[in-house]
Parts: structure tokens; sequence; C-alpha cells
């Protein structure tokens, strides 16, 4: 009975193997190694701590030699990018002398990462603006150190900066896998490739998503549940890289479950978006958008007639 | 003041244990071991793994000995599997001789996880078709490998696949657990009861809920926030088992934030379902449905009147 | 070069460091020590073994010495809990004798600590309520075990229930770490200093917001993407301790993907409100609100005309 067993799970292997090898997604890869999904959430793990080193290093951080603990990490975050990146940059390398072509691409991805560190500074700068975005847009926001500690919008948008630059950079597969982790935690799903200005609040947050084209503004603030959107994907593949997703200008506030949809699609400055709007068009700056009238069939209770209610 | 305190966690213990011996949920309970959530994930890992592992093997995967990685992983998850089975059948054995029990629900489980490892090479064949339904149906999908890797739509449906065949085999607890620990990844919502053709996608996928009776053909694309539920539920547990949840059959695209409601509900082939919609009756085939003139109402600025806006 | 570029490391850090400088969130931290989300999140699962031993603790767990088993658990989930309000409470000590407020904040820390551990039983008695509320109410449900084991709703308001308590305790930081820990594995965002009643259940859970001075009564049930949030946030800082979100009374349904918004928006007893409803207004109890005829715009299909399909 065993042994019959053991021949099945070797027919059963045998079967696996020989789907894989029809299988392009498998066939196409030459490297063994992909990047991994455990070295992506450790650098953004590290990478936070580089910005944050009070908030999110609570273990290993001594204030007296920040400058040690920091840069420290920030040698770590290198090496570990490069690694990550060229893993991603060799899989599907099909030259014959692949060896020359390893060491372009080890060459490479050090500039990736040697260029993507500049830029720390800077993201730090924004994720200081996006808390504060968050401080003075949400009544229930206590202080800072709350809003850097737990919120999820301000985790998705540290993600989003982050893998936007790689993306910039045209990094394969790193960025997504990268966003992908905040939507898994969040809710919140941006695409790196979408552009997305300073002081950008998200508050809840589940449910966004704001698609590869999009383009957002200064100062804007988005509630739960909007979708920046496209209007039709029935195009498939064939839309690659067209502008299928809104924009957004400055200082403008989209309430709940808000849908804008289309590349076309502009919603001007300074402008208020009431929630559940539904909106395929252009809207003028400056203007307050409602849905009309939101029509309720109210049925009075039938199991009491006549009882008054002493609380409605 | 610390016998004080120790005195009232004793009493605290007292009042707890008591609280739980006067509880259903916690006296029906024979077996001193339920099945346990780290196994389960650690055998969805491992199932992924079998299934792709150049994705998702980096570190203890070679290509050269490719059978004996995926033989090796295939015993252990069916070790897994097996006890985990018996954890949650033995749970309630409420026979006198619970040991003549014990053995037949071994028997048991070790069938159950038999059947359930032939399944792999169709599970596997399913995901192939499902990778390709993402890379045709979203622009921004670089290719095989990032979907793979990244996409939530794709992982939440091979736990469905799986946890469906688990359901199909009736064990207890198991399906549900697997099925939730998706829904907290990526907010897909998939009831293992449910029935789901080829080629399937869900595009950004948070908020989604498929419900237990929910029918799906092949070639169905859904958007975020789409839920395919029941009408009412008002009827509780007396509901049990009746089809509550509609039905889409083959070709249907259903965009963003849709609801469809009630198991008489059918959507006709080849139809498409625009954003927003409320449907609780039936579609024909071939049907283009949206939401009539969203009304929408903008009010123009008042801060700033007579100011013509270059962007608008 | 290599040396060369560890010198751009030197100037990022330095960069950094003088960027963190001029940031509040960093300079108004005097501890060097923050509350750390790994801590809590050990403290949730410590509390979740202590409240259902048998549901989560198959490790270490022996039916026979459950006395022992959850007292030495309490034990530890007080000292726990202890430091990290600790913690809390000391980041931002700015008097000139810190030692002598430390001794204060730790006294202040165990009363915090021995006063919530009081409210264990009573925690652990809501929840049998929560449980049984899934159950009756949802016809997927197939025992309790079920639900303890995999509801994100049941997981959602545990953490709720422990969040605010200590929200009610005036502790900082730590209820909204918690409460956005069970945001991110289950997509339900409660804030800790809404108020909540008996017998609570929701349905799939995703997408629902309750917002911070909420207030909803006995015997309720919400499903997948209700916002029970504020009218505008405009206001932004000055609206803090403001009554901004609904009421809700008891017995009260509210289907999917409804919006209630408004602190004086009062929804009345033993009233249903229709999937999707837009509500700013106050609903009298006993009521049956639905959506004025969901308007859809059919187009019949064009590439096949005259089909008749059978399933239609």
């Amino acid at each position: 009975m065993i042994k019959e067993f053991n021949q099945s799970i070797e027919t059963l292997t045998q079967s696996l193997v020989s789907i894989f090898e029809e299988d392009p997604a498998y066939t196409a890869i030459v490297s063994t190694t992909l990047p991994s999904r455990e070295a992506i959430l450790d650098l953004l793990r590290d990478i936070r701590k580089v910005l944050y080193p009070k908030h999110f290093s609570a273990r290993d951080y001594s204030q007296k030699t920040i400058h040690y603990y920091v840069g420290s990490k920030m040698m770590q975050i290198e090496q570990t990018l490069t690694q990550q990146v060229q893993l991603a940059l060799l899989r599907k390398c099909e030259h014959v002398d692949c060896a020359e072509v390893s060491i372009k691409i080890l060459e490479q991805s050090q500039d990736i990462s040697y260029t993507f560190m500049q830029k720390l500074p800077m993201i730090r700068e924004m994720m200081t603006m996006d808390v504060q975005a968050a401080y003075d847009g949400d009544p229930a926001a206590a202080d800072l150190d709350q809003i850097i500690l737990s919120y999820p919008g301000v985790f998705a948008m540290m993600v989003y900066r982050i893998a936007h630059e790689l993306h910039l950079l045209k990094v394969p597969l790193i960025p997504r896998m990268m966003s992908e982790y905040a939507h898994s935690r969040t809710g919140i799903d941006i695409n790196p490739g979408a552009t997305i200005g300073r002081y950008f609040f998200m508050d809840h947050g589940t449910g966004i998503v704001i698609g590869q084209t999009t383009e957002i503004g200064d100062y804007v603030k988005l509630y739960q549940g909007v979708t920046l959107g496209a209007l039709s994907t029935r195009g498939g593949q064939t839309l690659r890289g067209k502008k299928r997703h809104p924009t957004i200008r400055d200082n403008v506030t989209i309430y709940s479950n808000v849908s804008i949809l289309g590349g076309d699609t502009i919603i001007g400055h300074d402008s208020v978006i009431g929630g559940s709007a539904f909106i395929t068009q252009s809207i003028p700056p400056y203007s307050k958008v409602s849905i009309k009238n939101p029509e309720l069939h109210v049925e009075a209770g039938k199991h009491c007639p006549g009882i008054e209610d002493p609380e409605a």
C-alpha cells in the first residue's frame, strides 16, 4: 500500500513536470532564481527603519549613534537592492554568452541601486508632507506618531514612493511586488506607474484603486473605495502604454466610493467630489459635485403600525 | 500588593474557565487539538511551491533536480494534509469507543489526502489558464512572471481552486480557513463552495465577494468591489444549502463595484455589466448593461466667480 | 569606486539625519523606544489564546491543566501590556525630572494594565454573543468552530473590544495600532473610539468603515463595504471630539456598500437598509429602506441579432 502510494506520487510528479515544460511562464525563465518576496519585504522594512528610525527601530537603535545606525542600514539596503535587481534583470537573459551579459547586468544593477539611494532624502521629505496631510485632514488623528505608526494610507504611500522610483528606473517585477505587498496589507492598490504629487492623503483607504496612467496633483485627499480607473479594458494588451486613467488636479477632495474613469477625464483643481459619484467626463475647476437626490424608498414598518417611536 | 494581584489573576482565570464551560463552542470539542492556522498556511505555501517551483522556491530549488524537489514536497504535503484533515474530522467524535473511531478517521483522512493529491495537475492546468486570462485582460500586465509573483487575483484563485477540491471532499473547517487566509491577504472573499469555470480573472480584487452557491462559467472577468451575493439573509440558518447567489454564464465581464444578488438571477453569456450597477433580476445573453445617466449635481465654485481656468 | 560610494552613503546619511532634526514627529519624542508593532501583535495573539484556548493554543495547551495555562498566559499579558503602555506614556515626557515622572508612569501603567485585565471575562462574554450572531445570521456558517477559527468579522470584533477598553483607559497609540492591525488583516476599519453593542455581526467585512464617534446598539448586522462616516472633514483638526458619525439603534441590518453619513443621522431601531443606499438623514424606526428603481440601461447584443438564447 505504501509502495503503491509512492508510485502515485512519482506519476503525479511526472504529470506536473510535463505541464511545466509546456508552460511559457516556466520555460522562459533562464535563471533558477527570481527576486524573492521575502527579500523584497526585508528591503521595505529596512528602508522604513532608515526613513523613520525612532518609530520602527525600537530594538536595534540608539539615538546617540544614529549616524552609524542609518549609515549601516543604508549599506545593507544598497546590497540587497543590487542583488534583487540583478535577479530581476537576469531572468530572461537569452544570449549565448550569458557570463558576459552577467557582468553588464551586475554593473547596471549597481547603477540602479546607487541612483535609487540618492532619492531617499527626497522620499523622506515627501513622507513628512504626507504625514502632515493626514494630520490636517483627519479629525480622528491624535498626533503625528499615531499616523506614522499605524495609518495604512501613509504606509501605502511610503511603498508607492519607493516603488515609483524603481519603476522610473525601469526595474522589472520588483516595483509591482512592492506595491502588491502594500495592497495586501492596506487594501490600497496603487500601480507604481501612477504619478502622485505632494501632501497626499488617503483616509481609511480600503478599496482604493489608482491605475497605472493616473496623474494626481498636490494637496489631494481620497477616501476609501475610490477608483481612478479605465473606462474599458476590452482592448487588453493592445492598450498597453496608452493613457487610460484620469487626471486629478491640485487641491481636490474625493469622498468615499467615487469612481472616476477614463484617460481623458480631468477633475479640475480645487474641486470636491461627493461620495459614491460615478464620473466619466471632465469636471471644471472649483466644482462641487454630488449625486443628485439619492432617491430612497422608505417603507414604514408593518409589524407595529401606529406606534410612535420616541427616538425618531 | 504583588500577592493581591496574583490572587486577582487567579480569580480572573476562574471566571474565564467558568465562562468556557458554559459555551457550546468550547464544550462540543472532544479533541484537544484543532487544525492549526500555521499548518494550513504552510500547506498552502508548499502547494504553491509544487505548482510553481521556479517562482516560489528560490531558496531550496535547483532546476536539474526538479523531480526530486517536487516529489519530496508532494510527500510532505500529503502528510501534513492527512494530519490536519484528521484533526478536523476528530473534533466532534462523540462515540464511546473513540479509539476505534480514530482508526477509521485516520483511513478516511488518508483517502481524502490521496484523492486531493490527484487533483494537483488539474489545478495547475487551471492556473495556467487563469494566469493567461490576467495577461490578456490587463493592459498593465508586463509579463506572466509579474502576474504569478504578485497578482492578488491569481493568488486568491489558487487558494480557491485548492479549497474548493477539499470542500467537494467534505472536509470541515480547513477549506474556509484557507479561503479566509486568501481573503485576508487579497480582500477577495470567495466561499469554497462556489463553482468557477476556466480562464477566470479578477483585476485589483479588493472587496470582491463570491457567495457559497454562486455559479460562474468560463472566460469571466470581475473587477474590484463586485458582490455576487444573496438578496436577504433574514432566514439565517433555515436558508442553509439553498441556492441564494447568482449564476454568471460564459464570457461575462463585470466592472467595478457591481452588485448582483439573488439565487434566481442569471447573467446571460457574452454580457458586459457596467460599473456600479445594482442587479437583482436576470439579464439576457449578449447584453450591455449600464447605469442610466448617473445624475451628477455640479455646482460651480463660489470662491472665485468669474475666473476662467486654463486647464478646464 | 567603492570608496566614492561609501562617501556618498555618508553624505546621504547626513541628509537624512538633518531632515529628521527638522521634523516635529522626530524631535518631539524623548524616549528612544516607542511601543512596538511586534509586541502589540504578540499581545493580541496571547489575549486570543486566553479567550479561546481550545481554538488557538494547539501547540501549548492541555485540557487538564487549563487553569495553569490560562493563568500563566494572563501573567504574561499583564507584563507585556504594562511595558507597552509605559512606552506609550513615556514618549513625550517633557519634565525636568524625568526619573520621578518615570516612577509615576510605571504606577499608572500598572493600574491601566490591572484595570484592563478585569475586563477580560466581560470581553469573552461579548465574544460569545458575537459568535452566536454570526451563526444565526449567516446561512453559510457550518458551525461555531468555523466562525471562531476563520471569520474575519469576529476577529475584527475581538480586536475592537480589546482596543476599545484601552481607549476608554486613555492609553495613547496602542488602541489604534491594534485596530489598524485588524484593519490590515480583515479590511474592516473600526476606530477604537466607536461604541458597539452586543450581538454584533459583520458578514464578509471588507471595506467596512466605522468612524470614531459612531454609536451602534445591540443586534446589529453589517455587510461588506458599509461606511458609517462623517459628512465632511474639511474642518480638519477643528472637528476633533465632535460627534461626526451616525447613530445606529438596536436590531438594524445594513446591507452591502451602504453609506450612512453625519453625526446627526440616526437609523431608528428595527430597520433594514437595502444595498448601496446613500443616507445622510435620519430614518424612523421599523423602516425598510431601498434605493428606488435602480435604473439600468440594458442594450441588446449587436453581434448576434436574432439569436434566441435557450438560457435566457
